[in-house]
């Protein structure tokens, strides 16, 4: 941390800084510039607040230099973390798709899914139980008889199960019946949730907040990795922009600026990052060409029908053409697709 | 709900929306332009996604025409909502303060702040005993230990406290020593917590998401009156935009509309919309020139020792000028400062 | 500014940094923390990019010290700039309002206005003569007929003429005409049309680009500034987000941030910020509650029959409460209106 | 346009509004729902205000329906419009790659600059001889010198050219050495300048404004095109958004929407969108993966000596690394590279 101080601060301001930095148990080293003085702050700042120094009027400005999370960075662990889950690699060099409805509908509609997946190519089967909703005359889900469903899918088609979870309370229930815990959007910055997940054993996939910068979400993981849970999957949906022609706007920057921060593996979910399922597959496709390790995406055999996000969903026909896509653009960043129960695009 | 189909749609097309719109139970109007087709949806469309139409080509777009709230509507209910809180009128001519610390420190630290902020003229003590806080090394709050302090300094001022509650399970805890249940910004769309709130027999402050928008918050109120709970107060705090030379941006248009959209009380908390002591009160001033029925705001009496949010904390003096300039700001627009247990400003 | 190294440089990439600092005629100077080097650049960095240390490995982040504006910062001019206008001061203690319609449209018309906002108490004229439109379809402003009838009505009048020019080559010919020259929010980053209204001697409003940051604001000021005009008028007419209730949102924080960064005076665009002219008087009252030192303000006599801007565009009838309502509240923060022609609300 | 009338209305208010759109020589279109009256507006409603309904308290709300650029849509001209530029098809199957520095600083500088692209399988030759910089203390350009080095780089390589006019005025000039005229994201709102270059005889390329909507670039690129010219290519360039971790936020979604609305060719420009050559090639991979017809790409020996985005520019080398990774992108959605004078990555 730095500590600017205002051009033409006296020697008595700067030793007040100073002594403020001491009580703090921390060292300063004073750095006197032509027009400015900058104070070197030494130590562990991180439980140090920036904005305490408002008070004082004769410091410009405060700038933090360690970066606020460690666990997630790739300072600190060079290599990308990668784990096995029921028979890929998340975090390799196989891309992997995570595949199915927004919302567990039916036991009939979830099957029909799922089984359309699976011989579309999919690695994991995604369907809400739980679902947030904007309004409270909507569709809330079908809370623990949609983990049932989730649950025999698994049983039926092999695939691994990812799901939501919305509350710390419902984290041993969920985790009973699913291979990886969903943190939503709305819930990243729900701390008591992301405790819970931090402690439960299995992998979550943290979504990004509709306006989380990129180093909350990393703040995010940290939460998780902080409480022994050290498998965290990052997943960019789209951030909230001025711009409505979509629902969201993917951030494509944060697939290699994430790479580069962290060594945590990364998806992309193009579904939500665009809101309209015309516009998916060019989004997977660019997601993949920029670095994604995977990539979560709705589909309901008749979106048309769909109790919820029936707009960005895709039919299986178009599933199964964009994992052919995917192939192929896996094969020219010189990676490959993940390998899956039942190979698609053959 | 009006849908306008693509010029140059065949009859055929058309019918085939009016066909779905009618497997709804819903009705249909047609309404033939120079160049397009346009299909008024008569009934209730609340529960219809407007994106399901994505899937039919000859659809160019879909126009939402109630508005998604009712509860929260002025059209609905088109007085002002006031309750009574200990003393004097939410909601009413009288514009009220809240003010206190960001987190419950310890028992001195609130309990010197709260006989400051009662002497300088505020109306209720806010102070955090939950934290939710971006970094899992930062200070989380004394919990319970909080929620009793603030109890007994309820039992010393007289004043009425405000304190924030993070998940569904605490909110009988939070309302057994609060006075009003504020939800957080990070919270606004924690359905679970919104649902819990709607059930208890408190007061709610409802802060605006970071990336709210103002028809989301409205949303997020009506989860809480659909629940039975009508003493909704809502509160603009900033939102996030590119510009980071404050913490938040103030959006100050959401005063008025908010007035003109709902008949719920509206406040402003200009200490997170700013992020920095030093623009508090210009801020708290606009937002009672432009209509707000009240503030909530940070104090401290040392805010350069405080463990959150000390930069945008007023010292206890400037919160007593800032409430010398509030009554005059209330008087220039024909309102006045509500009845407080020690005026201010005399 | 001060270069950030990353945890681990050797020495001798250190060394190459200090290097290539020198090699641009600049000092360095080391200071070397637990964890990190960091590089304190001392001289005129101004020319220097900070992005160029991007291809260093080595560095962690640059991050620069000095502003980069200096004729507009308070630092370099601590005392409110302020300039006479026809009778009033700008930037005094009095606030001043600017009014009158989008466009010129017809000579009656903005006559019969100009006649009611000097009636209702307004200071300065304004009327677009050249209209930058969003579509070419939409109606362009009469051009130079604009400007004779601009100057006939501060003959009949007496009050001064605020008019927007476009491009550099129409400098001279609006300057010709105009009391002040305005710069529209889609100009502000023009620079030939900054320097040139840098070179006239005529004052000059300068507008706040849709998304530009209060620093870009601050360096087209010093654009003007820095080719010896030093009138220069700053004003906030309300930025894009992602809420669309309004058509901007009025960055209200602007206004003491400006006041708290420069010397120059600042202004309020209600209108703009707004786009309705239900919340143009809220939005006014705020400015002035938090420090503005005078608006422009949108008035038409028929609204609904503008040829632009007719939904922002108060009625006469509305102005004249307007100018009311803002001498209540510039009493409440100790200031006053400007002495006008004729005195609004008596 | 349809006009929606507030629930309640009375039919005199109902009349009122009819009475207006029939003002305007429209036809009006009523269609009564069960809560409300909506009137659909039939004619050339193009030039109608939608705000100018704020002023009837009557009215819910206004929806246009048309959409407000028409030679620019895709409705209009259903196939892709093509144009040859020197060898290749702008627009067809084959991606075409601009590449060069940000600006032309010296005679050397450019010439082995072009040199080194030509070899690397550019397509086409950038470099600015104008530039708009945020600081008037930094390099603006060496004009009209920079516009004959640029000529002579033609002249040596065969490369058409692209640079930057700022003003109306000069497009003459610029116009009489350049292949192609880009308009910048500072001026793509320059309504003079969009109309001068619609009235040149020279191929347009219109970047996307930092905070432009894709309807917004829409309408610019329907200025040029309704002077006449039809020749213009659409840039995203990025976009302006609250994340800070890049320069600015590459609007990707913008790639396959463009594609949808308009028959005009849209590239990418991974430097500006990006801000740090560490990014450019995974997001100018991304770009052709979702469609793009091309990019435009900074490109300088020695970036780390650039007078201007030296932190954006590639090195030759990765220059040459990056064509390899576009034509494996290309194949991968069935497209190729376009022809080039060398080709690249053999």
């Amino acid at each position: 941390m730095m500590v600017v101080m205002k051009s033409g601060s006296s020697s008595a301001e700067v030793q007040q800084v100073v002594n403020l930095i001491k009580s703090w148990g921390l060292d300063a080293h004073l750095s006197t510039g032509e027009e400015r003085t900058v104070i070197g702050v030494v130590g562990d700042t991180r439980k140090v607040q920036r904005e305490l120094f408002f008070h004082y009027s004769s410091i410009e400005q405060i700038v933090p230099i360690s970066r606020p999370y460690k666990l997630a960075s790739r300072e600190f662990i060079p290599m990308n973390s990668t784990f096995p889950l029921d028979g890929f690699e998340v975090g390799g060099k196989g891309v992997f798709i995570v595949a199915g409805p927004c919302a567990v509908e039916s036991r009939s509609q979830l099957l029909e899914t799922a089984q359309a997946v699976l011989e579309a190519g999919a690695h994991a089967l995604r369907g809400g139980a739980f679902k947030p909703r904007t309004s409270p005359y909507a569709f809330q889900g079908l809370r623990e008889e949609g983990l049932e469903i989730l649950a025999e899918a698994r049983e039926l088609t092999g695939l691994p199960v990812v799901t939501e979870v919305m509350s710390p309370e419902m984290v041993p229930l969920v985790a009973k019946y699913s291979d990886v815990l969903q943190i939503g959007a709305r819930n990243m910055q729900n701390y008591s949730l992301l405790h819970a997940a931090g402690e439960s054993q299995k992998p979550v996939l943290l979504k990004r907040g509709m306006s989380a910068t990129i180093e909350e979400l990393l703040m995010c993981a940290e939460y998780i990795l902080s409480h022994g849970n050290r498998r965290v999957i990052l997943c960019e949906r789209g951030i909230r922009t001025y711009e409505t022609a979509t629902r969201n706007t993917t951030d494509i920057n944060a697939i290699p600026v994430l790479k580069d921060l962290t060594h945590l593996p990364v998806i992309i979910d193009p579904s939500h990052s665009t809101g309209n399922w015309k516009y998916v597959a060019a989004i997977a496709r660019a997601g993949v060409a920029a670095g994604a390790d995977g990539m979560i995406v709705e589909v309901h055999p008749r979106p048309e029908e769909a109790l919820s996000d029936g707009g960005q969903s895709l039919k299986p026909k178009h599933f199964a053409e964009l994992v052919c896509q995917i192939r192929a653009i896996a094969e020219a960043v010189d990676r490959s697709i993940a390998p899956a129960k039942i190979e698609g695009c053959q």
